[in-house]
């Protein structure tokens, strides 16, 4: 099945129409099933065809959750979390149809303990509303996945970001969450306490589990100082292959990088252009360290020299916050630059991860792949962790095109699945790469069915997501 | 039901009979049904009274593995995974009878991969013997929970140490796992990439477990630079809570500490006299950095700065290896250095965490319970974490003696639940703790049955151990 021709799966209607009626009494205007609303919340940020909800409720606390998901169990009908809709595999599709769940409105941060470094915060919490919120307390959330996600879709999709090779992803920065499981039951997964050896690890159980487990209401996360000091910059290098060779040298050096990002020559040029920023079109490493004053410094001059020996630099740093500022945000407006390199193309973002040392392998039989195909498609990547994204533009509307891109998709995955990486790093299975759990998991996607079935028998918590059809 | 009155649960006994045979016919030599053999993996460091298995096989592969749990499921026979049995709460005893297998001959170091800083070891490599051989690499397994424990256990238990607040615990650092399931297939539940957001996160469903879902049989761990320095020292404090305020400030400081330990007035007294030691009995942290030259004596000054300001001091610090291990020696010996309050005593180890913020009034309330029981039992921790231990001198013959110690530990458990934090830091649940399960996780307990039952569904792999009879 190509993936842009997605079969919409069996529906109960008997069941959707009961269900639609007990909360439309329930819930009275927080229940919508206008059109609009409906495909607003029926596809994510990607080139999949929308399959829209049958309903959306606008949750306002757990209790809001229980209760659709209680209705939705009782009558078998799908239930699907919906944080900012900016998730990128058609993760909220609803292919059987059945309810929405929107946990925009629950915006509560409920605690912020600063003694701790740590806060609790309800699902619908955005990155950047929280750290508006922490502002004031020297404390940020450093997990940036680019869009601004809210923080239990992030948890949903073990995002990560720029940042991880420093903090981790949300693997590592959920501590504990409140979700409500596919009977409808409430279940608080651990507590404030930094480790715990006391049973099964049902945080981590739910983080990534993208809502098919149970529905994340709220998140419990540890948060950083704010560095003292923050140094930043770019540094051309002669090949991919060069900024990869220096980027393992760095962290093999114990540099705690705190971004280390690698744009391909091709990106460059599209940032060139949108972003008006002026550095030459060969592969560039972004990199950022977050230290007191001495540690920056000394910790850009390291780099500095690595980057020399492979050929790279100049390595320009600086630690004022407006030049760093300009160089992240053309950095995370990659994807928006991408599209001048095709006017009128639409991006599809995929991602992979493989460990460090094959990743100058990987990205160099991508580059020899893309021009097989003849596609237009940058590259940039979170190097650090061995996580990169390739932007292919293509016409939404072209079948052909679709084709070359779901080729080229699934030979990424199998590529880096035979570097010993993963199909995606920080994306998520969503419907998009469903077709590749068997390949990159063997037996274990037996294991997943099996806790699947134990957890949500009916198979009402966003079916047709990250398992196929057994 | 107390502690040290652990009931047996019902054996099949034809069962365990045919399996016997089967085992003997299979496994010639490596198959071991000597009294000695059996009570020696029956119970671990600890006063729970032993329950030995049946039989023991020395398995020396993965197929070695499988070949046991086929022949046990085929049965429906108790099957147990043994390391080196430093685990304190009853965690391979065999309350139901049934075969131990044991991992110490599966010692090989299958690769290391210094570019992507990770390794893959078979489950019986212990922590030391990865670290011996290591050493010409530059690079290091930074996880230390004192005894020498196999890294196929130190995973299934979830261990840390005093390491933990900079490097994180096995939660953190094991990438993926090989194991084999209850139905005797195997899984690999992940791969050398340090990202993933493909699927269910089976490998830290697995960390933890305690041999209750899956017997690891192969672990692959990242791995950590040898830093360029390292600096270290002790500073004694006028009380507890000025040495968890100092702390606290220290890690919102952001200072990256790579042990901070608390060790408690009565501690210092049995080290003064075990280890020759030379400070004040008053509450003191160890500490240690890694960093560059600079940013150790840095770090340590910083650290000495914050001490003064809560009145602790002065903080001796040296960068001198040999005073260092002759510091860190005492600290491990902490276990052996608590008997010489009490000759004759042997010390029950337990622990609880809790957030940083609640720890100073943890152990005061604890340290005036333990006054309350009339017992002797000085307390150490990994502060960083919230962390800390409690050794119970008692006449493991004195029912009196052990019924006070359970409740001491019971009620130390409530107290760390009630502040938000957990019955076990990094101990694990064993036996010891499963009467705490429920109040620890409530509804969670139901989550992880279900899961329980979904993997294993005859409760052939470890059981008695983490879920409480429901």
């Amino acid at each position: 099945m190509a993936l842009s021709d997605l079969k919409a799966m069996a529906r109960n209607e008997a069941g959707i129409a009961t269900t639609l009626g007990i909360l439309k009494q329930k819930f009275g205007e927080r229940f919508q099933t206008s059109q609009a609303i409906r495909e607003q919340h029926g596809h994510t940020t990607t080139y999949l065809p929308n399959q829209a909800p049958d309903g959306v409720v606008f949750a306002e606390s757990t209790a809001d959750v229980q209760g659709v998901v209680r209705a939705c169990a009782a009558h078998r009908v799908p239930v699907i979390a919906f944080g900012t809709g900016t998730s990128l595999e058609g993760h909220v599709n609803a292919p059987a149809g059945g309810i929405s769940v929107d946990t925009s409105r629950m915006d509560k941060i409920v605690t912020v303990n600063t003694d701790d470094l740590d806060c609790t915060v309800e699902a619908g919490v955005t990155r950047e509303a929280l750290n508006t919120y922490l502002r004031d307390t020297g404390l940020f959330f450093p997990i940036d996945p680019g869009a601004n996600a809210s923080l239990g879709g992030m948890a949903a999709t073990r995002a990560s970001g720029t940042n991880a090779v420093r903090y981790g992803t949300m693997r590592e920065n959920v501590l504990s969450l409140r979700a409500v499981m596919a009977d409808g039951s409430e279940v608080t997964t651990s507590h404030r306490a930094r480790k715990s050896s006391a049973g099964y690890d049902l945080t981590r159980l739910l983080v990534g589990s993208e809502g098919t487990l149970g529905i994340i209401t709220e998140v419990t996360l540890k948060l950083q100082g704010i560095p003292q000091a923050i140094s930043g910059g770019v540094c051309p290098f002669p090949s991919v292959e060069a900024a990869c060779q220096a980027v393992i040298t760095t962290i093999q050096m114990g540099i705690p990088v705190a971004r280390i990002e690698l744009v391909n020559a091709l990106q460059m040029r599209a940032m060139k252009i949108y972003s008006k920023l002026d550095y030459p079109e060969s592969p560039c490493l972004f990199l950022e360290f977050h230290d007191s004053d001495a540690g920056v410094a000394e910790q850009a001059e390291s780099f500095g020299e690595i980057a020399a020996e492979y050929g790279g630099g100049p390595f320009l740093w600086t630690t004022v916050t407006e030049e760093r500022a300009k160089l992240w945000k053309a950095r995370h407006d990659a994807y928006w630059a991408s599209q001048t390199l095709r006017p009128g193309a639409r991006a599809l973002s995929t991602d992979a991860c493989v460990p460090i040392s094959r990743l100058a392998e990987c990205i160099a039989e991508t580059e020899a792949d893309i021009e097989r195909l003849g596609l237009i498609a940058p590259i940039v990547g979170h190097v650090g962790d061995g996580n990169f994204h390739t932007l292919v533009l293509m016409d939404p509307n072209d079948p052909a095109d679709i084709g070359r891109a779901e080729e080229f998709v699934k030979r990424l995955a199998e590529r880096a699945i035979s570097m010993d990486g993963t199909s995606t790093g920080e994306h998520g299975i969503g419907q998009g790469k469903m077709g590749l759990m068997e390949r990159e998991h063997g037996h274990g996607v037996a294991v997943m069915r099996a806790i699947k079935q134990a957890l949500d028998p009916n198979n009402i918590m966003n079916p047709g997501k990250i398992l196929p059809a057994g």
